[in-house]
């Protein structure tokens, strides 16, 4: 059985070969512990003109832990599919000065609710929801939904 | 007087300095007619693993390209303020397999409105609209909203 570190880092290993713009911002996975998935960016590849973190940054670590939750969730349940982030919302409350940590909790119902027909329909939507806090205080609030379709075979 | 060649040349020179994940992405401005500002990226350093345009790279360019108009309005008239996008919301509704070419059109009565207690208050905040186009059909389309505040003297 794969152990929930070797799928990290195969996660990790999938965005920085197969994404560009992820490896420049050297976004990587720090913690998953079978529901909340952690992922961390350094500050001084994301900065912006005001010396905080970039906008573009904050979102690319929020769509990526997303994606890399939906990629999380299927492959424990032994299914494959192709992810796309469909459509997202994001809220920028504070500024982030530091590095850019976001995390991702998956719930167990709606996953179950959204895989429920995969194997029949080849299709599933999942919204999640992705934040970044600056020190104790909520910075950023994500939300996307992800469409997953049967890998073509 | 600054011609609109010097401001785009700044505009991006700008995002070149300051934001190391824009210049990896090579984030650029292609033209600029007094409304319609137009960013490309080239798609070889913008990827994901599709082999399409990366969802965080479409919304990059497409919040710098909202962040652009916004400076590109002040700047003409001869106003200063630091800019930061607040919210934004987006869709993907068609992959990009190709080079990611976005547009923000300002409308002159929303950008005077934004800007008229400006002067006075410190504050204006600007909702722009920003589209990624594949082909002759719509791809991406964005919402920003754009906060500007006096820059501290």
């Amino acid at each position: 059985m794969t152990t929930p570190e070797a799928l990290t880092a195969e996660l990790q290993a999938t965005w920085h070969r197969d994404i560009p713009p992820a490896a420049a911002m050297a976004i990587g996975v720090t913690a998953y512990d079978g529901r909340t998935l952690t992922v961390r960016a350094p500050f001084e590849v994301n900065r912006n003109v005001h010396g905080t973190a970039f906008a573009g940054s904050l979102f690319s670590v929020c769509v990526l832990t997303g994606w890399g939750a939906t990629w999380l969730a299927l492959r424990e349940r032994g299914l494959a599919g192709s992810i796309v982030v469909a459509e997202s919302q994001i809220r920028y409350r504070k500024a982030v000065a530091g590095d850019l940590v976001c995390r991702c909790t998956t719930e167990p119902h709606s996953l179950e609710a959204a895989f429920a027909g995969f194997a029949t329909s080849g299709r599933a939507s999942l919204l999640l929801s992705c934040t970044i806090d600056t020190g104790d205080k909520l910075a950023v609030a994500f939300e996307g939904t992800y469409v997953i379709h049967t890998k073509p075979t």
